[in-house]
């Protein structure tokens, strides 16, 4: 069958699909959600004899026309001999082989190395549609993967971006998630750099939670870098804190995550790839995984965490990389600060003044920290956490944080009262005396995202006393800050409504 | 957040996508594939408070720029207070509620009646999106629905369209498909009718077949009625034979199956639901049901034709139809023409002269019929076949369908020798004398898709020889038919490369 181009205004990312009229579908024979193959009649080259599109179908003649094929800027970007009244040959096409090793996925067995690679490349070409990417996802989060299964899913998703090296000794340091004020990578990266060891630690923007490293980063120093750039800085610092989105890495992880994030999933078997992949494409030799164990986050219990722990570092190894895994609480947050400026701003005023804490921040990131100086030989084993503490009082992890905020392209001088926050404000103190029993998280992330968490940097939430504190009637206990007065109300409405974060005695600590 | 809208000349049948820029997703905090709640800033309307719509997001500012809203042709039919420029107001959304229950059934545990119905009632209306039915549909196919499960999805797919009625006793046939040839219907239909019994038979067009029932009739007159048409049809011949699509009955049915197909599933749990959905529709009481079983069936085995048979009966009782269930053979066509001219001309025949036969197509029809004339007290239990046969023979039945053919408005006079085929042909005789130990029905399907069925109604094979019978060299054993010679070649290609569907002691039987 042949139909002519008609080039359509739209494109949304990864969609492969062509539109066709209903008329030209019947003939076709294929249905929406199916497949065909289009060649360029005048093509002359070789390589590109035909390629696999998703149909779409029109059954209003409102879009194309019968003999006419909508194509996306998307395909146009791609097909440079394609446009506005190209005629193009199409005939019906079968799902990729890579469909029959989701419908071995599907019926529970097990997938060979080779199986996987062909499902990968056939995601990145965008050959599998994202509802059979969504039946793969399914199914792996009901049928699972096994070890090899996760080993051979980690390389093929490495493989499918740029993999980028920085020397022999890489180490990092990674978060399952799911606490919040959980800044810690801007405490023990300037650690482990100042003892000498290479750390370019890449990191994401908030998914679901208020701040990502990558967000907090960001208020001191820009952090999104090509390869080339990179390089620079790290090879001049031994370290950076970027964010790893702006390098073409993994594009398959992407993918898969594209379709798990509405789907609320994210199964071990693809949790683990997910994480060693983007581990792999920098070079990670060394990496210690903090699992926060917890209501609220991957792994209700230290139990669940423990099992996940031992099957992360069998994969690591499998792909060559040598992890520790620290199980850490999550019941409150880590610190006082939530949001992406806040968190900046406690993270550089600990690395300023040891003397101020907050406690908690010291000990997780010196606990997280001593175990990459354990590993990269810098202390003897048990007495990394010491060295980290002595480094962090020391002023030099300081040092070392402002030569890579410079090297980033920041102020190095920046002071923490210089930071932006708010300016919107509330302040919430209690309404009687008594002894906190609980933290919600759930609530504070909550409160932290209506009040603009995380695209306003300058928002986000303090939170004064926790859980043990003995408290006094007119303690200042929360304070939400915004940059607009709407979010803040909106803020405020969600505290209002749950009664606040913080629980005393298994009762409501203030009511407004 | 507020933003203009730009109307996309855009739609697809099922999408209830907007489009918004990447800064203004940023700024409202969800990713493509999430959900936002739209409101007209100026409507005044209380029930039209507001709506959900699925996220895409436009990174390349071509489509949609910061501040606009691209708002498709699909959701501006529904929503009259929409049009070009108009403000709305836009929140993010949650997943619906059903979409717990999605996730309870990819976790294997059952779901209440309730439940079910508030997954079908948001497939219906589009709150769930295609890649979180694609979860569903897998889950189910791996974790499998109880009979008390669905028999709510029965219940509710019917409840999502309308319901007719045809009187208190309307009796019907249906096949789990997978033979070729199965033109059966067109028998049964009359035999059942002329014995004064209601059934108002609709039928599907081919969706991996040459041929269905529907495409094969609409050669003898129009199929496509609507409810006020179809009661005066039924009113008058207590039968008919039409293309359910045309109804609308079930459309939770269809969104689930637009999705099924793609995937290349069919799970029992969805498949007996979608049976009887259409069944409870059309106001059907009594039902015989045909399980062709063997390889290239949904029954590889009689075994597993059985167990399903016994659970479909179970479901169908559940919901007020009394089932019974055919076990019947597929290892080779029924009759000897495929396609559906070729395929109406066989029945047409057979009507007008039980003598000419084919065997196979009597023996089934009257096998099938007979259970409904037993069901329906027009014979003593055994000898509904031969009430079949006597109705069959003695001309009753093709009185009937020529009666079925004028009130559908189809020409009552119709000769066989008139129905167009072809016009291009193209014989294949034995090379070798023999025994035909095997006919592949899947190289029959192939063959005749690519001589053009279903689309052109022309197009088809027919099979001279069947298993069991001896040969001799030269015999005319298998013809292609197509309305086109680039069509016919295609075929023609198939059949030497596969070396034909006629297996001669288990070598090839022909090869040029």
């Amino acid at each position: 069958m042949k139909l002519k181009v008609k080039v359509m205004n739209y494109e949304t990312g990864n969609k492969k699909d062509v539109i066709v009229n209903y008329n030209d579908s019947l003939e076709l024979g294929q249905k929406a959600g199916e497949r065909i193959r289009i060649k360029n009649i005048k093509s002359k080259s070789i390589e590109d004899k035909y390629w696999v599109a998703i149909l779409e179908i029109d059954h209003s003649n409102s879009i194309v026309q019968p003999g006419e094929i909508g194509i996306s800027l998307d395909i146009l970007k791609e097909k440079k001999d394609i446009k506005e009244g190209v005629m193009l040959s199409i005939k019906p096409a079968d799902p990729p082989e890579s469909f029959m090793f989701i419908q071995k996925k599907i019926k529970a067995n097990k997938l060979t190395g080779e199986e996987i690679n062909k499902i990968i490349n056939d995601a990145v070409s965008g050959a599998l549609s994202r509802i059979e990417l969504a039946a793969f996802i399914t199914a792996v989060a009901i049928n699972g993967m096994d070890n090899d299964e996760m080993t051979a899913l980690t390389l093929a998703e490495a493989r499918s971006g740029e993999i980028f090296n920085f020397g022999t000794d890489v180490f990092d340091k990674h978060s399952t998630g799911g606490v919040p004020g959980n800044k810690v990578s801007l405490i023990i990266v300037p650690i482990v750099a100042a003892a000498g060891l290479t750390i370019p630690k890449s990191s994401t923007r908030a998914i679901t939670s208020p701040s990502g490293t990558a967000d907090s980063m960001e208020v001191l120093a820009p952090v999104a870098f090509e390869y080339e750039k990179l390089k620079e800085i790290v090879s001049k610092e031994n370290a950076c804190i970027i964010w790893g989105g702006a390098l073409n890495t993994a594009p398959a992880d992407n993918i898969l995550i594209e379709i798990e994030r509405p789907l609320h999933m994210d199964p071990i078997g693809l949790m683990i790839p997910s994480i060693l992949t983007k581990k792999l494409s920098l070079g990670v030799k060394k990496l210690v995984l903090d699992i926060p164990c917890g209501p609220g986050t991957k792994f209700p219990t230290a139990n669940n965490g423990k099992e996940f722990a031992y099957i992360f570092k069998e994969i690591a190894k499998n792909v060559g990389i040598e992890a520790e895994c620290a199980l850490t609480l999550a019941h409150q947050p880590i610190g006082h600060a939530i949001g992406p400026a806040l968190e900046a701003r406690e993270a550089l005023t600990l690395l300023m003044d040891y003397s101020v804490g907050p406690n908690s921040l010291i000990e997780k990131s010196t606990d997280l920290a001593g175990i990459l100086l354990e590993m990269g030989g810098k202390a003897q084993h048990g007495m990394g956490q010491t060295l980290a503490k002595e480094i962090l009082r020391s002023g030099k992890a300081y040092e070392k944080m402002v030569k890579i905020i410079e090297a980033q392209g920041g102020n190095h001088d920046i002071q923490p009262h210089e930071i932006e926050i708010g300016p919107y404000e509330k302040e919430f103190h209690a309404i009687k005396a008594g002894h906190i029993t609980e933290v919600n998280n759930k609530i504070i992330n909550l409160i932290a995202k209506a009040a603009g968490c995380p695209h306003s940097k300058k928002s986000g939430v303090e939170i004064f006393k926790k859980q043990g504190a003995r408290i006094k009637e007119g303690d200042l206990i929360f304070k939400i800050y915004s940059d607009s007065q709407t979010k803040l109300k909106r803020a405020e409405k969600i505290y209002n409504s749950t009664g606040g974060p913080i629980i005393l005695g298994g009762m409501m600590i203030e009511r407004i």
